[in-house]
């Protein structure tokens, strides 16, 4: 209806809002007058038959004109606006599912229909974070049973694109907690897929680490690969490592994922869902999870470890398909370079068998791979460690892993910093601590993961022998700048590395 | 630090985000890159000794120069900053409260110190929506037991002002669930303020209603009154009738009950916390709470009712307070008029005991002021209606009510709409439904809360017999585009009130 107050002409105000629709008017508009819009109010924003659920904030300063919607990027795309385009806003009607998010709240079990269209909804964009973060808590909260976990792990799978491969066994991985270590993956596949597996894997790119698997494998080959391509890479191969985040695979996961980090909240129902989801759509038949146990990782005891191990199991096979945990201790970084260009060196070396790669990432990825190998009747118990290593020695990974970068666009060359500075020892003693989280924020102010090459180099195992002036680590940046910045903050904030008597 | 990437030049862009604190920063600036924040990152922004957390929003248009951060009106305000101050960003230190919300939602209870520190760190601005969103579903789904109930309300009471009076007695009411029939509250007030009560009333605007009763009290007398003020008008007339808002008692609350609206949500344990600390804090020792019941009332049947009450009763008695509640029917509107002026137009009819005054809601004021007299032991048990009927009819309350506005800063003649439109009845028949949603909306979209003489106002009731032609009921505007507005969507809208034989 033309002429009413409220539509209003779309301007693109280039505001990034992640995934979450925002829409700004003038506070002094007929629309927020008339609708009794306040400013946070849910809206409903139509442009011809598309419809998204925004945000609305109310402008009082002249970034926009009267009678104009400023909208964000996620809003613009959802809608397919031009510039001058005609949107109208409206009292949105609550999504429905909510009733069953509610009704969790209060004890009530989500059944199918329910997990079903709760999934779809969060997909669609009807819900707010606020809701989102309703709906994972009252998960924890009252925990999510067997048929539950079933119904969301169904309902996730079910919102996105699903590959099928026509094999008895496709193989896959998972580690939770997001330890270093991550990057024995793209190893990991080209030891796997050698031996004749199917490993189509997905990864995920760094939301506060300096480097997600996704990252890490995108300096050697592209991984910002659509579903079509990515099925014609792995029948061609046997196995790929791309980003999940372009494969459309359980897209409601990462809407999921983003909230329950920002609270620090997965109950373990949700962690299966989350994990199965993701690799029932990616065609896999048998999985592995790696589920360190450590204070500061995410499963904090055995008890828990055993407890997600058996949901796990019982989950998968009500999918018709296997999973094995491995539940063991992993609290130690693996590897020496903390950035996707450094990561990626790394994986090189250990690939290509070279002297100087590092011994505990050759290690890692062997065990890990030898239990693929096992699980997938690969190699007979107990020896999937020494088919492994066969497969790496022999140099038959290093060149499944540079078909597989062929596959997905060509290999690319290592990039190399512009400018580095070393930390040395200022005195003699042994290495007794390495701090994490603060060698991951030096690389990430040095300008990782954007910055492919920069980041953290270590030089030092835990318990070494160092003489006063050793170099403990290298600094790696694109620009002087982010050097500078990166350098003085190691320099301000205390040791990163403790060395002492 | 001087020229390190983190600091930039505070820019107000006039984005009014509510009480949630809003960072943009252009996309590829140096700050985003160094620090690795992502879109939609928490961020703490500091300027000289002062400190937010805030959302950060990337922005990729022209909208920000480079070096610029623009902050949100709430930001803005809490930093106290001038155009151009330098401002720096800063990976947050989450609060140390969010443990006690998630121990919460794995099932531990909450003590006195969390529940001070949670509630600290929500009125300074710690937590985002998403945090409190997770509050509140943790405290709907593990239900708070009375110590919880006790801890919460007190750390509520804690967080803002809190008024004393030196009196024995100190009357309150509360009605739940927001039915039409707040308009009572001037009527009460003035009733048992002229038998000599003390009756200091704090209300609330409307969120998503026409009118909340401070917007209704609004039109008569300034509302916007200061604690000391507040304080002056009650030593002076016994009573008063101002926003809640602009007094700060227990300001958690207010930032709550937005997401609970959100989520419609909303524990027991909850309702009782948010219920009497705002009565403690007012300083009341006695406190009626109107609970209706109903199908569409917040509260469903008679067995929450009476859990509710006796929770409010104990937790009450905690504090050293009586709290005795009034559980009954109360599905129907009251009064006539919907919208601020057509509200306080009832009110003054009642007062004054004018022919025309609408029967129900003077009733409905007896009885809730009669209940008020007996708990405050002005009146004996069984005769609080008498002395109401006595009070009002002799014109002692009309002459209260208006020594109270004068007291607030004096009383305003009630405005007129300049626009009208009278919706009649298309046949014959009986009232027999009225849609009390559309109703609303119709009021807002003529412009009410803030056209204060805008509305609806309804000429009949349920069960009269209508004539064709009949009025049933008139919208009122300030425009004729507003008054268009309305009257098109009424038309468009189907059957606002039913007539059928």
């Amino acid at each position: 209806m033309p002429g009413l107050p409220n539509t209003l002409k779309a301007r693109r105000l280039g505001i990034d809002t992640h995934h979450e629709a925002v829409v700004f008017v003038r506070a002094d508009s007929a629309v927020s007058r008339s609708e009794g819009f306040a400013s946070r109010a849910r809206v409903e924003v139509r442009h011809l038959d598309r419809r998204v659920v925004a945000t609305l904030y109310h402008v009082t300063s002249e970034i926009l004109a009267e009678g104009e919607a400023g909208l964000s990027d996620s809003a613009w795309r959802g809608l397919r606006l031009v510039d001058g385009a005609p949107v109208s806003l409206h009292h949105p009607v609550p999504a429905q599912s909510l009733a069953a998010v509610r009704g969790k709240a209060f004890g009530r079990n989500i059944d199918e229909d329910s997990a079903r269209s709760i999934i779809t909804d969060i997909v669609a964009g009807q819900y707010s974070d606020v809701h989102i973060a309703s709906f994972v808590t009252a998960c924890t909260a009252r925990p999510l049973d067997f048929n539950e976990v079933v119904a969301l792990t169904g309902a996730m799978i079910e919102a996105g694109g699903r590959l099928r491969w026509n094999l008895p066994i496709v193989i896959d991985k998972h580690c939770i907690g997001g330890l270093p270590g991550n990057r024995t993956t793209p190893i990991v596949v080209a030891i796997v897929v050698a031996n004749g597996l199917c490993m189509p894997k997905t990864s995920s790119r760094a939301i506060t680490s300096p480097a997600g698997t996704a990252d890490t494998m995108e300096v050697l080959a592209p991984v910002n690969l659509d579903i079509a391509t990515m099925r014609r890479v792995v029948e061609q191969e046997g196995g790929c490592i791309v980003w999940g985040g372009a494969v459309g695979l359980s897209p409601a996961d990462d809407l999921l994922i983003r909230v329950e980090r920002a609270l620090d909240l997965d109950g373990e129902g949700q962690m299966v869902a989350s994990i199965l989801s993701k690799k029932i759509a990616a065609g896999a038949t048998r999985v592995v999870v790696d589920i360190p146990v450590g204070a500061t990782a995410k499963v904090r005891n055995d008890a828990a470890a055993h407890s997600l191990s058996s949901m796990l199991t019982e989950v998968a096979n009500a999918f018709g398909i296997r999973c094995h945990s491995l539940i063991g201790d992993g609290t130690q970084p693996i590897g020496r370079g903390i950035g996707p260009a450094l990561e990626a060196r790394d994986v090189l070396q250990v690939l290509r068998c070279e002297a100087a790669a590092p011994e505990d990432l050759r290690q890692r990825a062997l065990f890990i791979a030898g239990e693929l190998l096992e699980v997938a009747g690969a190699a007979p118990s107990g020896s999937g460690v020494v088919l492994a290593q066969r497969t790496l020695d022999s140099g038959a990974a290093a060149r499944k892993f540079d078909a597989i970068c062929r596959a997905q666009g060509g290999m690319r060359p290592l990039p190399i910093a512009a400018h580095s500075h070393v930390v040395a020892a200022t005195r003699a003693g042994a290495v007794r601590r390495f701090d994490n989280r603060k060698l991951a924020l030096i690389a990430k102010l040095a300008g990782a993961p954007d910055a492919k090459a920069a980041g953290v180099d270590l030089h030092v195992h835990l318990g070494d022998s160092i003489a006063p002036g050793q170099p403990l680590y290298t600094i790696h940046a694109h620009t002087t700048g982010e050097l500078t910045y990166a350098s003085e903050f190691a320099a301000r904030n205390g040791e990163v590395i403790a060395v002492d008597d």
